[in-house]
């Protein structure tokens, strides 16, 4: 208990290496690489999101909690591509030698995510580094060939659904940051805010009706606004902020303090997803979405061109002005 | 001149984007992930090795030594597995901005280094750290499924093989750490040695070579003791120093100051192979390599069990006792 792991060889033996269970191409970590025999037919989804200490967590955030985030960041652009993930390579970047209980518990966090999101650690680095604690994951997912959902080609005339609620992460880690933030909600609400921002739920169960559906889609981790304008490119959109969809704590966050709009509209870290469908397929694109348990919302139409406009209700207007997403026109 | 780019934007589109020219999945790093499309009866390699300044490497390095060194670490992994490299991800930490000049140096050092070696960039991350300039690969080659050759695979009677000169890059450490070291050699050979050391050439044109002959085989990363060591498992072999390839300016070296054997031997970065073959196959397998144009030099037999010993000449073989290599016996 407190003690510091004593060597690299512990720390990928003991602690790393059971994360391979299952994952023949791992060699246990005992390989310079890794080894990946995609089944025919699939291609495989690569994409890395380092997180850091200080930048995309607290230093005392618990070790399981950034384990999760260190996975769900990644499998979120994964699921957002309709693919689903199978593999990740981790590099560690320790300043110091890392408590032995701090690694335990890390890990720990790392099996259940894992299971969580059906994928095995196969590789990776572990280092020392003059600086923060550094958790860089390179996350594989594989679908059918062919099938990968861009970012960058929605249509004109596609409608635009978000998944499940937006703005709770940011209201999550106003809170994480500031104790007495947001005082007014209750504890139950105030602890959903957090878990939101601490522990990401990446949409996986709609990877298929994705790929079935979708002209485009990406997760929200830089904020609504700049993801909403990310997906629609060139095409013009205007978003009611009373379509965005919020859960029952953001509800009553906003109603206290209407100029929290802020945080749910620029706000990042929900790992919600934006997805385009085209018209025709709304209906069945609405009914797979259901069926596999993950609440949408149709926020509006693209349009052929022109800019992206927030319309506010009484209240937001100012807000959304002050906040400058003319920034956003095109 | 001297100016920092002003934005991540810039980074991405004008510097790190044109490095994806040619690779269809990478959507010009506008994609939140990128899709590798495996030709059919291939497995995929994947080793990241990332390197960090101050650790890695100095921090007034040329751009393009780092760019190249950066890539070349990680195909050299892609080469001891027998693969060919065709694709990479990149993560870059910076502290500040970096200057606009810099980056223009790094990138076009990148170029060189993916023609060099046959790769192309595919994805990644652009951060802020609060530590040191960290520059993290991950590399992905491609082989015949099924052809991966492991690490630990050696046997008992196998021949193991060096390739090229072993020790060049840690003596050209110590140039490049004080330059009034090695100050006995010529300019030319300490130029040689540096260059060994900025510059390592992994031994890509041996991949097929390795495949068909090879049952074990791993890069020289830690220095040759240790990744002997690695390589032999539970074999024991007993190593002559005189069978160690040294070039001309290494033999200088040595013929000067004798301990500088121990750089030698425990110094790494030369990114040489360590070559497993049986017996049967050494004749076969010294062919291939002549033709492929990469020196090889057999450096002894695995006995089935037993210690890994150094035979040292008169006047090295205090310095070898000294390093107290029974650290490695089995």
């Amino acid at each position: 208990m407190g003690e510091r792991i004593t060597s690299e060889t512990e720390l990928i033996e003991t602690f790393l290496a059971p994360l391979t269970e299952g994952a023949k191409g791992a060699f246990g970590l005992r390989d310079d690489a890794a080894v990946i025999t995609p089944a025919p037919g699939t291609d495989i989804v690569v994409t890395t999101d380092p997180i850091v200490e200080a930048v995309h967590f607290f230093p005392d955030d618990s070790p399981a909690d950034i384990a999760w985030k260190a996975l769900a960041v990644n499998v979120s652009d994964i699921a957002a591509k309709g693919a689903e993930p199978f593999a990740y390579s981790l590099n560690l970047a320790f300043r110091e030698a890392p408590r032995r209980d701090w690694v335990a518990a890390f890990t720990d966090g790392l099996r259940l995510a894992q299971q969580a999101f059906g994928c095995r650690l196969i590789g990776g680095d572990t280092d020392r580094t003059p600086g923060s604690l550094s958790i860089g994951v390179t996350m594989f997912g594989s679908l059918p060939a062919g099938t990968f959902v861009p970012r960058g080609q929605a249509q004109a005339g596609d409608h635009v659904f978000a998944t499940g609620t937006i703005g709770d992460a940011a209201l999550g880690l106003a809170i994480r940051r500031d104790p007495s933030a947001l005082a007014h909600l209750s504890e139950e609400q105030r602890a959903f805010l957090v878990d939101r921002y601490l522990r990401p739920q990446p949409r996986l169960a709609l990877a298929e009706t994705l790929r079935r559906h979708a002209t485009a889609s990406l997760d929200i981790s830089d904020g609504l606004l700049k993801d909403l304008a990310r997906l629609a490119g060139s095409h013009g959109l205007d978003l009611s902020v009373d379509l965005i969809p919020l859960s029952e704590a953001a509800r009553s966050a906003l109603a206290h303090e209407p100029g929290d709009i802020e945080m749910v509209l620029a706000g990042g870290g929900d790992y919600e997803l934006l997805i385009a469908v085209p018209r025709a397929a709304v209906e069945a694109f609405t009914q797979d979405a259901r069926a596999s348990g993950v609440a949408i919302r149709d926020l509006g139409v693209l349009k052929k061109h022109g800019p992206m406009r927030v319309l506010g209700t009484e209240g937001t207007e100012k807000m959304i002005h002050r906040l400058g997403f003319d920034h956003f026109s095109s």
